[in-house]
C-alpha cells in the first residue's frame, strides 16, 4: 500500500482543527493531531475519522516546551509519513485584558505560543518539503493581525508578528515549492474547546441559538474546512497567500456600521 | 425541466472570463458570455462549452455605452434565467504610460470600464439578487487596486476606486446574502486575448515558452477558474472578500528581491 | 522685491483650505484661493490674510469645468508667481446613501471632482514644477480612501481611486523633486463651510460645544494647516507620502471599540 | 526654576535617537540619553548638547535585562523629571539571513529588544502619563513592520507585532491623552553607529558619497528628528499615528520599478 500524504495539525479541537483534520482525511490524506490537552477529546476526534473510513493520530503536545515540535516534526517524518500540509492553527487570545492586567508573563507566553511556535515549526518542517519540492503551511490568524483594538497587547502582538512571519516564509520559499497561507478568521468560530469554554456552556448554548443558528453569524468550522482544503490544493501557479473569512451578517474588521438614507 | 442558475460573465475572452464561463458550466450553470467584440472567439467560447455537455450563450457588448449593462441585465433576468453569479471580468489596463502621454480620454474610459461599470452592474444585479435572496458577484481585480506604481494612473486610479467600492457593496449587502469578492490577480495571467494580443504572437509564445510552461510563472486560467468557483460556493457563515491570487515563482507585489545570507 | 513662492489652494472654504492658506502666507508664501462659490467668503478669507500682513487673491472656480484647472494653473503661473506648493482639498461627500438612492450622476460627479480633478491638476501643474525641479502636493483625503463603508458608494469610489493616484504620481516624480502627499483626514473637521452646511447652524453648534469645545473631538482645522506645512517643508531626504490626522478622542477607522477588563 | 520637561531616548546612537535627543533639547527640554554601550559616543551626544546651551544626561542601558526599562523609568520620573516624550528607538536588524541561519536564539532576541521592550516601556511609563493626563510615545520602525521580505523572519516578525501594539496602546490610551506615533522609516538612515557599522567604514563613507550626499538618497537623521519633533507637538485634535519617512530618490516598499513609455 502506498503511503499516505500526511496532513499535521497543531492545535487540534473540536473547531477548525478537528474540521480540518477530518476534511483532509475524507480527502485520502492521514490526519495526524496534536493538542495540549484532553486525550478523551482528542480521541473522540480520531475514532471519529476513522469510523468515517478515513485515517488519523492523535497525541498530546505542549508546543512552547523545548524541542515538542521539533521532535513531533522528525516523528511524524520517521514513523508516519511525509507531512504534506501542516495546519498551524495555535492562538494565542486572552480575551480583552487592559495594559496594566496584561502581565509579562502572558505578553511572552502569546508570542511564544503564535509566533516563536511558527518560527520553530518553519525550521523544522521546511527542510523535509524543500527535499520533495512541494509543500503546504496553513496558518490561521486573526483580525489581530490586521489592526490591535484595545486590550489586544499579547494577542495582537503576536498575531502581527506572525503575519509579517509568514510574509518572510513565503518570500523565501515559495519558488521553492512551499506554499504559505495566512487565513484571517474575521469573526468568532462556533467551536466548543475554544469559544465554548471562554464563555461557558450556558452563554455558549445562547449564543448558538441566537447569532449562530438562527443567523449564520458564527463561522461553521466544517465549512472553514472546505476553504482550508481548496488552499491546499491551488495549482501552484495559482496561489493565494492571504484571505479573509468572515460570516455574512457580521462586519468587517475595516468597516463601522453607519446609519444611511 | 428545472430551470439552471445563471453565472453571467462581463468580459468573457480566452482567459480568466472564457474559462469561469467553463467551470461554472461544468458544474451545471447556465453560462452567459459578454465580450466586446470578436464573435468568432466567442461563438468558440460557447461552442466549446456546449460540445462539453454544457449549456452557454453568448453576446457582443460594448459594456461603456449607456443602457448596456443594464439592458443586459434585464434581458438575462428575463428571458435566460435568474443571474446567481456575475463575473465582472473588464480590465482596464493600458500598459504602462507616464503622466504626459496618459490623456484625459484614456484615464476617464479607464473609470468609465472599470469603475463605473462595476457601479451600474451593481444598481441592475442586486435588486434582482435581493429579491431571490442571495447572489455572488466576483471581480477580477489586480495589483493597482492595492498599490499605484510609475506609469499605472489611470489603471491604479480605476483599480483602487473599485476595490473600495467592492468595500462598500460588501458593507451594505452581504448581511442581506449577496456576497461580494475582490480577487486581486497579481501577475501575468496565460490569456491569449489579452496578454497574448499586448505582446504579440511571437513574444507571447516565447514568453509562455520560457516564464510559462517550464516555471508555472503565468497563471494558468483554467487554475484561476477553480478559486472563482470555490468563492461563490463558500457556505455563508465563511465568506470571503478579498483574496490574491499569483504564481509559486512570482514575487508579491510587497515584496522586494533581496541578497540574503 | 522677489516675487513670493505660491501656494495654491483649491477648495478653500472656511476648514482645512483656508487655515492652510493662512498658515502659507503667514509664512510668507502668497496664496492663491479658489473655491466653487460664496463671494463673500472668499474675500474674507482674502483679506484676513491680507490684515494680518499676509499676501493672498481669490477667485471662484468650478473645477469641474472643462479647461477650468488647467486655466487656473497658467494663468498663476503667468500672472502671480511659482507655484511652489498646491492643495488639492476637494471632496466628493455626499453623506451616506444607500446604493439604490445613489444616481450615476452623482457617482460620475464624485469621481470628476476628486479624482480626475486631481489628475488635471497633475497634468498641469506637475510640468511647471518639473522645470524648477521641485514641487508640493498636498492632497486631503478622508478615511473612505483607506475602507469603504456602507452608503459610500461614490466617495469611497472617488477617495479610494485618488488614493492610488498620488502613489502613482509619487512614484513617477519623486525622485524628480516633487513632493506628493496623501493625507488622511480620519474625522470630522471643525469647518462652517462643510459639516457646518451639512449639518445646519443649530445641530453645528451643538455638536461643537459637546463633542468639540470640551474634547476637541473635531479636528481644529488652524491645527490640521500646522501639520500640513511641516509636510510642505520636509527635507527631501525625509518625505512623507501618507499620514493619518484624528483627535486624540476619536477611535481609529482601523478599531472597533471593545469591553476590556 | 521651573522642572524642564524630560524627552527620554532609548536607543540614542549618533543616528536617529542622538538627533531626535539634540532637537528636543533644542527646544527646551531635558534630554536623557540611552544606549547599550560606548559610554564615549553617549558621552560625546551629552556633550554636544550641553556645548549648545541645551539640558542632557546619558547612562548606558541594557534594555533587554530584567527590570533595566522599568528602573530607568522610575529613576528619571524620580530624579530628572516627569517624561512628557519617550522615543522607543531600538531595532532588531540583523541583516537578510535565510531561515536555516536565522537561530532560535537570534529570533527570540529581536522580539526581546524590539516588540517586548516597548511592553515593558509602555506598562512602566504609561501609569505616569496618565496621571499627569499627558504624554508622547515615539516608536520608530521599519518597512519590515509593513510586509515581510525573505531574510527577515526575526526582524519583520518584531517589527510586524510591535506595530500592532503601536495600535492596541493607542487604541487604548489616546483617549487619555497619550500619543502613540508608529513612524516607519523606509529606507538607509544616514547614521554611523548602525549603517556605518554595518557596513565598515570605507564602504559606509562610499554610500554616503555615491548616494547619499549627491542625491539625499540616504535619510538624514537630523531631519528626521524634526519630523518626530513635529508629531510630538501636535495638538490633540490631530494626532497622527502612522506616518511613513523616506529618500526623495527612493522607492517605496509598495512600488517596484517599472519601465515606462
Amino acid at each position: 500500500m502506498a503511503q499516505k500524504k500526511v496532513c499535521l495539525v497543531i492545535g487540534a479541537g473540536a473547531g477548525i482543527g478537528g474540521n480540518v483534520a477530518k476534511k483532509f482525511a475524507a480527502e485520502g490524506y492521514h490526519a495526524v493531531l496534536c493538542r495540549r490537552s484532553d486525550q478523551e477529546g482528542l480521541d473522540k476526534l480520531v475514532n471519529d475519522i476513522e469510523a468515517a473510513g478515513g485515517s488519523a493520530s492523535g497525541m498530546l503536545l505542549n508546543a512552547v516546551k523545548d524541542d515538542a515540535i521539533e521532535n513531533l516534526v522528525e516523528g511524524v517524518e520517521e514513523k508516519i509519513g511525509p507531512i504534506d500540509t501542516v495546519l498551524f492553527n495555535l492562538g494565542a487570545q486572552i480575551g480583552n485584558r487592559a495594559l496594566h492586567v496584561t502581565s509579562h508573563k502572558q505578553f511572552e507566553l502569546g508570542w511564544r505560543m503564535a509566533t516563536f511556535g511558527l518560527f520553530r515549526l518553519a525550521k523544522s518542517v521546511i527542510p523535509h518539503m524543500l527535499e520533495r519540492g512541494h509543500g503546504t503551511i496553513l496558518v490561521t490568524s486573526a483580525t489581530a493581525a490586521m489592526r490591535g483594538n484595545a486590550g489586544q497587547h499579547s494577542h495582537a502582538a503576536a498575531m502581527g508578528g506572525r503575519r509579517m512571519l509568514c510574509q518572510t516564509l513565503n518570500a523565501e520559499y515559495a519558488s521553492k515549492g512551499i506554499h504559505v497561507a495566512h487565513i484571517v478568521v474575521d469573526g468568532a468560530v462556533d467551536a466548543p474547546d475554544t469559544l465554548g469554554k471562554m464563555l461557558g456552556p450556558e452563554m455558549y448554548q445562547k449564543l448558538r441559538e441566537t447569532r449562530g443558528m438562527e443567523h449564520d453569524g458564527l463561522l461553521l468550522p466544517e465549512k472553514i474546512a472546505e476553504t482550508y482544503y481548496h488552499i491546499a490544493q491551488q495549482h501552484r501557479s495559482v496561489w493565494t497567500h492571504e484571505l479573509d473569512l468572515r460570516s455574512f451578517s457580521d462586519v468587517a474588521w475595516w468597516n463601522h456600521e453607519l446609519k444611511i438614507g
